[in-house]
């Protein structure tokens, strides 16, 4: 058992992460297993994370996993110690990084400003983890154990991007962990990231993460978004979901919180996260100046990108591309500006009458992230919030700056994403994706959704998923779920596991139709096991075992009919699969025969019409 | 108060089909309104029902209601009677149609064949009415009082068939109302049935169906299948399955039933559906060989299609596609034939080794669906069961033969819908639409799903509802729901209900993408209410109000919250709607200004480049 902190192996703590199977998986024939070496055979320590799904005839299948460290049983969790940092070694064998005295915390930064120092007992007084939480997580309203530490970040004029390692031709072992991942030629893992079409966001800072990756040549990827507001919730429900989402295939969270304890809640995210984790500092920015929006400036700003830097935050969404001259074209808009950080930067630009600072200090705001790869995600400011917005001249004249802006950041070695919308009617959704390509240069697109009709509140998850779907087959390479509280409420533990399978059946959809290697193998699986009915199979192969089982018990719960051979649908005497296996056992050889047959007809047809090769065909 | 009958008004059986609001809606903002008259002036005595929607601020929103008299006030429900015969004045005073002496009912048209005679005591002992049935379905495992009576069937040689009036150039009773119910000409109903592109299925003897089109210039419609199975189930549950799918918006409803009491179910079922039925008949006459596919015949099927035929089901799914030469081409399937009546018909033709007797006897089929104006829906026996199988040599060879039979149906006057997939990965879903117009001479496409993965069993309304949005926007008339439990069990009334939202969510997705005249008013009616924080309305306009209500509540329970202006995702502070109004009022004038000087400029600048209209632009 590799105990991580020797001090907690006697209590009970340990388990908060796990569930009753002991794993952290929702069933035991999901096993953590791992490849070890690498593609190009020169990393022999690299070992990378997949699922084993072990079927009743004795094989397995692997699919691509996310949920960490958490679901290895030889592993024991403690939330108060964090994860092991896989990536310290690399980070430090590569020498051009170093650490430095950081910036002093401040009570601000955790939205007391007038109280408590940050850590102190004037923390949330509301009730926490009630979101299923198990016995470990008390008191984490508390600074994280043996924070803060000294960070890290690049040394003088050191380019320590993914992008600038790829631009030199070195393939970094991120890279390689992240090719053997998605099983693909750590080259092609290089050259993407060099071109900009792909991201492999990982801050030095946060060394805990298991590198991934983000573009339209690989897996079609989601994020889960989480995080406390003003309203309700906790620090202990917000690591709980971020375990809780990555266990059901999150390969990013983006941690939104908005309320008190903001620097606090992230640092026990960001130390628990096998993931990257994405923020929109912003938010945080604005609770320091008390929630005014005209109160904000340059130098707040970049003091909070500043601390979260040091954290760890892999990736923030950046809203530059509101410019003053866009406001005034989202005047006569039904649902006017929907994005909070675009709200908040417009409010400001008109308040002030000036350029947005986001985009006026952008080149100063690209050295900072650069220090420490973090990757932009460029905000959608003005992204549509209702049908009869979508794609309208505001939203386009953004998507021009932000174009604009990746080729800034990507000239100083800054990792690029490009956010998406939002609220768009299927036929107007493929526009989105060939301008995105177009004018930004195929970096990497994140859209939200996007949502396909407006008047479904309570199964946005199922609006946004059609369309999400739809635009990650043309080419999004990143896919931010949509729970079934949106527009309506914060997400709880359930919604969080909807949105995420939501999500993971729209990317896995994308995966099929774009005919990504391998994709098909698990339809293909589940299906053989469908119609030789392998129940339990079955269920081991679905995105969500627990709710297949479930379903299936409802109708039929006695043990006996998961081995039944027809199902509970139809019952023994109209079950298709049942007719069309006697089909076969009966008539089988000469079926097969005539089969046989009819395809040497047609290619004799086919030669018959082909004596000479055409030229052109 | 319109008391259909008077015996039963005392009874608090009256309320069985509504819930506590008093009119069966789950909101008493939504409220039964009618349309009089017709678009031509003809027809005075229609009344065309719709739902209102009654906002806070005292307008309305009329949207299209497939829930029936149930949910008027002033009408008193009682199953036992059944729905006023709407049509009956209608088909009577056309003419051509005549009373006559029935079938004899026989024990085996309810799977009784060696007990006691129909409607008798013999009926099932399971357990009924466990799925929210009030207090009025008691008992129901008896005939339906008053029958049998006297079916109506054409006169000799007579078309009674939509399209038999359609082609003639008359403009029917049934036409109007549906044309009226879509806010569209009825001239244009008239040419698309006539031309095939569109069915009205009503038959004869369901006169108490409000009659509704299917066809790609229409809106899009749904299908929710229910049914018992010789597994588990109860009249009562499928009356009320019935009622509450159209509540939430089932444009039809199929009766898959393959149990006992096959036959009374569909009868209470017909009796008291406001919507058109359809059934696959090849299951009952199934169950009158006692399920032996080999024993089944033209004449027991014959016999079956006229006993549903004088029962009044409306369209009937007939598999007369599945040839013997096409069964050879599913021997190297992964899932072999999935379709329960492809399958049956596929074991026939082998055991036989004959002709499939559906299509050998396929035009005097027509001549019996002619006589009651049932409406074909030419089943895919061969529909692909997994992502492997898609658009496959079998499913397209039968396509071939669906065009084939729906040319010799129409021929005929027979009213024709032809079926599709089935499990296909989105970048094939438009191949099978463009194939199905060109083949099929662009007959309704009716298909299910299609399920766009394999991997998400539990969850195959969503992987299906992907595909079912696309297909619908490419031109699908109507699309067969799938619930969350479909491969694993039968769906209760919550599925049913998921179902049906997430399957009205793709069908008016697809509406908008299609660009149909008035589609989008929904949703700008629904974003009016976000933007302006009416969360009421914003409720009451919801697919689901229950659900969108209740999800709010949760995260801010409190009256006030429902008047606040903010959301519970964000907060007051970060509430983007709130900063845009702020926005808006603050700077509203000058950003008017701003924008129309835009637009101006914007005219200015078009015209300078074209101050000749060049020929061709």
């Amino acid at each position: 058992m590799t105990t991580y902190d020797a001090q907690q192996q006697q209590q009970p703590a340990a388990t908060t992460v796990a569930d009753s199977t002991g794993t952290g998986y929702p069933t035991p024939a999901w096993r953590k297993a791992y490849r070890t070496g690498s593609a190009a055979g020169s990393r022999p320590d690299l070992r990378v994370p997949y699922r084993e799904v072990r079927l009743g005839n004795g094989r397995t299948v692997p699919l691509y996993d996310t949920s960490g460290p958490y679901t290895d049983p030889e592993y024991t969790a403690d939330v108060r110690r964090g994860l092991p940092p896989l990536r310290e070694g690399w980070i430090g064998q590569r020498g051009d990084t170093e650490e430095y005295h950081g910036r002093e915390g401040r009570p601000e930064d955790d939205g007391l400003k007038h109280t408590a120092p940050r850590g102190g007992s004037a923390g949330r007084g509301g009730p926490g983890g009630g979101a299923g939480a198990g016995g470990g997580l008390a008191n984490l309203d508390a600074v994280f154990p043996g924070r803060p530490r000294r960070p890290r970040r690049a040394r003088e004029g050191a380019a320590v991007t993914q992008l600038g390692y790829a631009r030199r031709g070195v393939v970094t072992a991120e890279m390689e962990f992240a090719a053997l991942r998605e099983g693909l030629d750590p080259e092609l893992v290089r050259t993407e990231i060099a071109a900009g079409r792909a991201v492999l966001p990982v801050n030095v800072n946060h060394p805990e993460v298991e590198p991934m990756l983000i573009g339209s040549r690989f897996l079609v990827k989601i994020n889960a978004n989480i995080g406390n507001s003003a309203v309700t919730s906790s620090i202990e429900e917000e690591v709980e979901k971020m375990s809780w989402a990555t266990r059901w295939g999150a390969d990013t969270v983006m941690d939104l919180s908005t309320g008190r304890n903001i620097h606090t809640t992230r640092e026990w995210i960001l130390r628990n996260s096998p993931v990257p984790i994405g923020t929109v500092p912003l938010y945080q920015a604005l609770e320091k100046v008390d929630g005014k929006a005209e109160d904000l400036g340059w130098d707040v700003y970049r003091d909070t990108v500043i601390e979260q830097c040091e954290q760890g935050v892999d990736y923030m969404t950046v809203h530059a591309g509101v410019l003053l001259r866009h406001v005034p074209l989202t005047a006569r808009r039904k649902t006017g500006i929907v994005s909070r950080g675009g709200s908040i930067m417009a409010a400001w630009c008109l308040a002030h009458h000036q350029e947005n600072f986001l985009y006026s200090n952008f080149e100063e705001l690209c050295d900072i992230l650069r220090a420490y790869d973090v990757t932009y995600s460029l905000g959608d400011g003005l992204r549509p919030g209702s049908i009869a917005d979508a794609n309208d001249e505001a939203q386009f004249a953004e998507l021009t700056t932000l174009g604009e802006l990746g080729r800034i950041a990507r000239a100083r070695d800054v990792q690029v994403m490009i956010e998406g919308p939002g609220h768009v009617p299927m036929h107007k959704i493929k526009e989105n994706m060939d301008l995105q390509k177009e004018i930004c240069d195929e970096a990497p697109f994140y859209t939200l959704g996007p949502l396909t009709t407006d008047v479904a509140p309570g199964y946005d998850h199922i609006t946004s998923g059609i369309g999400a779907a739809m635009i990650a087959w043309w080419g999004t390479a990143m896919l931010c779920y949509v729970t079934p509280k949106e527009h309506l409420g914060l997400p709880d533990r359930d919604d969080v596991k909807t949105g995420v399978i939501t999500y993971k059946i729209a990317a896995h959809a994308a995966d099929l139709a774009k005919g990504h290697p391998g994709a098909q193998d698990w339809d293909d699986a589940l299906s053989d096991a469908r119609f030789e009915f392998r129940w339990e199979d079955q269920f081991n192969l679905a995105l969500d075992p627990e709710t297949a089982r479930a379903f299936h018990d409802e109708t039929l719960p006695a043990e006996p009919a998961k081995t039944a051979h027809f199902c509970s649908m139809c019952g023994p005497k109209f079950c298709s699969m049942k007719i069309s296996h006697g089909i076969r056992e009966e008539y089988g050889a000469a079926l097969d025969a005539e089969a046989g047959m009819r395809a040497k007809s047609a290619e004799f047809a086919a030669a018959g019409n082909r004596v000479y090769l055409p030229l052109a065909d």
